[in-house]
């Protein structure tokens, strides 16, 4: 059986959404739905419509046929016609679409922009799947969160963690973005910052706490991050952890991957379509230990890493697996992460 | 006849040249070379290897060994194959290698890098096609000239151009360039910049001066353009002229298309190789008239703008064709501009 | 007689306006008025309160005894006092502040933030201090306008000046902004850009358009000048007229003048207050000629290139000078400005 | 007596060290010297020459003389007439010079741009003054680390520190620098830290690690901090001990200092001296509590906060002061940090 999945807003994550959904063997694309011929839709159409755009208001019709995008149908269409919806409209649209889909009864899965009371439960792919098991409304961990997370259930299955403390390296901005970039400044927000937060509810047996700095750059966050484990672990220890996660990747400063861009820029050399990257990156140089805690640094291609886990959710709420592995490796496998080949 | 072509350097020029060249039809790349690992070259591997890869510096095979990146021969190997190199070493490093060249008899391509004197000519796919033919050393323009002259040529054939005063905004460094950078910081040059220069040479019947300013940015760089007719024009007779040439888009600002990221971002999503573009944008609102000057502003892709014109250049050397319109038109066939497909 | 001033806003420009008002001889700052305890606010009670604060909004007087910041009064007690307000407020707000000062009967400057049908006249120190003589409301004209119309007007008044094409390249925010940024992005607007045809209102016999480039940067515009003279002019003249303009800095690439922040940088170090630099500078080098056209460059510091003009402002609407030389003369005098010192 | 102090490069840190000499009342700065009029040696001369230049090279004296900056003599004669030198020469020169400081047999205290084996003690004025003391030859402790330690030993007096963590987010070029920036990348460094390292040197009592990551920002660093008490503290003990100490400044987010710019534009908004700030900040709602463990998160401006200490060296070097706190509190009185303003 195919599961029919809807995308709901197409644009940094959606149009990410709808890709990865139409790469998987078990599920298929019914169409996207958006409200105007944005960039991202003109896109599209320059990749020869491989999907179906479904017209969220119709009275904004006129305006996709101006720009010679053809429309299949309405919102209301598209939702007759799938399973479950990926809703990646603006925070917080998304809390009202909820509505539509509850019409419907239709399962949906929210985004991070949206608040907590949206959704059944707070959900993560590798380290929360089976709460997420038949539940109606999964609500996404935001892009840091979800980064962060990978490595520290990596670590915590492996040699149990007891706390952690997170510094953000936040990028500001999305690139093009003209909305709320900033030049020459950092920014810092209280502690503790919400990805921490958001940790202990996916965690709830991990401490945490986190310094968040926002930073002029737009390919990626980087994050540092102090981990107390429950037991000594040595470098070697860690490093085989990570290398052996299919949504790890382990970089090395010494072969050019010292900041954010170099695995921008990997992506794209690599052709990787719209020079995306789903896992996130450890750059090897930078795990160390003082005394019996752990540090290391972490970058998190904030467009498409959260696309893995959303994908995830859609096995864990239609109960298309009931088994956590099982799940993920299935959703790794058809994004090309499994078997995982090493970059660096 | 398929034309045989060797790449020297596989960076950021190097890896495009590749990628064009290995799309024409009459041609065959025949394999790049390099000297280390780069990361360009680890994302070639990623790629599954689709071109053979020579190693510059024998001495360093080991380190491609280490990075499990397979070696099919020397240079010199790949010079005793090919009928034509594409030289895309750093500046400076393709006068050296020309000596290589010559020992075995082969014409050569070099990059706006290079000097003068490496050259016969100075050459531009569509504005000088024919002073490249047959020769054996050709000199492309650098990227902001080459995608200047390609909006003053269209409008010098179209009306005649007497003058043109240029300001570039220029960006400063490429994505992921760690060595020359600008944090809120702009730099200008006297004048005339090397591209009104550039562009006299190239089409001497027109005088040029120019103003350059670098800026913090990556993805592009922007030119305004007040250009003098030799007779009246209007607006709309400029647009017609820009938006029938294969190398040219024009865009709206009201379309979405208001910065150099936009296109960027096009691109991406677009799902182009390497979120690359050919093309040069031009911005349409920015068409204006001061008295009988025409003013402009377009959007130079640094990264792949001098490729099309590149592979024009082997049409000109090899003499594979000796019609300007039929050179190009070929080039632009196999990279997907012709038929053109407007994105605004 | 002694004027006596008050500043409305003081943030960017209206601590500015009132450091100046308060170096002027034939003048008195009464004080200033703002409506919470700011950052700009704190650094002046840093500087020991050397102005009386007035408090905007009466309920909102306890922020200011929290931070331990002095108010002398309201803001009705203020405009009670003064002779002349200087509105800072931000754009849009001084429309409604003016009613307010239209119950004083107070003459008043608005900053180009607002909209021209605030004021009588839209006026420049330079170019048409007679047609602020007597008249009540003035609006300043914008940064750039400001400072390009300085060097235009200084030409036009030697050479005579036909046209302008102007590129500008624009900081998209002042430093510390956090709400209008742009990471890795140039952002370009329709032309003609409204400097031009404020230029055009200021001077109207002088045509003009303007392409617009917003960049990230945060000290300090750029502005490429392609000017068309009555008559044929040489570099020398041209460097002559500007040298000998008392707003006007002329600085050389060679001396290490090869960005905007080399003026900023040089304005730190000169311990000039807020390091400020109330001259726009000329960068020798990119004067230069095509044809019988002039090219040149120039800086605009934009936080406190309007000061001066707006100082010009209060000596037209009070009629204090009714000679522009001698009106302007005044304001460089106490500013610093004259006897100039030229500064490469 | 009062002690002569000569200051060798005047650069970005020289020109702050000459300004902080000439403030201590019980020291005299005889003059500065240089190799060439930069642009910091012309905005001296635009201050009246407050201080006697020195020209390095003789040979280089006819370019002052085309600057007409006024010179003293040569570095000989400087180097005769002092009692101790601040080196502030490029990183490596200092070691050079140091041969010509011992010809003279004269002390000298250096930057952190030197090795470490150009001095006698590696030297922070609150947390290794004793170490100093006498010592002919010392070397600073670098930006980052003098402004870390400050802390770091503030809570070590209070409350004894095990450990500390430490993220650096780097500013990665001053304002201005043309040879350094970065744009749109961040750019992580292998663990741990220079700055850890040499924090131990300081404090071997305390063991360090550290991740770095250069940021596009020039207006100073943040650093977040992880440190492990010998006891329980409370946030409230944390601020009441950085509260107190003249070399910190608490402030507050909501109080509008978010950014590291905040606390530069403050500076300006002061009229404080170049912009500039010796003190570290500390953004009060970062101080937070994960189990035992602190976390804080401060500012850092890089060209001003290495002065206090490099006077301090001066009292340590010459045995002006024998106690630790006799003379950073002299220091302090002098540069206008005691008695305390506290700015949030």
């Amino acid at each position: 059986m195919t599961v029919k999945v809807g995308v709901v807003g197409y644009g940094t994550i959606g149009s990410r959404l709808a890709h990865a959904a139409s790469l998987q063997k078990d599920m298929e694309l019914t169409g996207v739905a958006d409200v105007a011929p944005t960039l991202t839709l003109r896109a599209l159409k320059a990749r020869g419509m491989p999907y179906k755009l479904y017209c969220i208001d119709k009275q904004k019709i006129k305006s996709f046929d101006d720009a010679s995008i053809p429309v299949a149908g309405t919102l209301d269409d598209l939702l007759g016609e799938v399973d479950i919806v990926l809703d990646a409209a603006p925070g917080g649209i998304g809390a009202k679409n909820k509505q539509l889909y509850m019409k419907y009864d239709l399962p949906a899965i929210f985004q991070g922009g949206e608040k907590g009371e949206v959704a059944d439960v707070f959900f993560h792919g590798y380290a929360n799947y089976e709460k997420g098991l038949g539940k109606k409304y999964l609500l996404l961990t935001s892009c840091n969160t979800t980064g962060l997370i990978r490595t520290v259930d990596c670590l915590d299955r492996a040699f149990g963690i007891d706390k952690v403390a997170v510094t953000i390296v936040r990028r500001c901005a999305d690139p093009g973005d003209t909305h709320r970039g900033y030049v020459d400044l950092a920014r810092v927000e209280p502690v503790p910052t919400h990805q921490a937060v958001d940790l202990m509810e996916i965690m709830p047996h991990v401490k945490a706490t986190g310094v968040l700095v926002h930073v002029p750059i737009t390919h990626g966050h980087i994050i540092s991050v102090v981990a107390t484990p429950k037991r000594s672990v040595t470098k070697e220890q860690v490093l085989k952890e990570f290398s052996a996660h299919p949504r790890i990747q382990v970089v090395r400063i010494a072969d050019g991957f010292a900041t954010n861009t170099s695995l921008f820029q990997f992506s794209r050399f690599a052709h990787r379509p719209a020079a995306d990257m789903y896992e996130v990156a450890v750059y090897e140089e930078t795990v160390g230990l003082i005394d019996h805690d752990l540090v290391y640094a972490i970058y998190i291609p904030q467009e498409a890493v959260t696309i893995p886990e959303t994908i995830d959710g859609i096995r864990a709420s239609l109960k298309m697996q009931t088994d956590r592995l099982q799940a993920v490796s299935l959703t790794n496998k058809h994004l090309g992460l499994e078997p995982k080949t090493p970059i660096s």
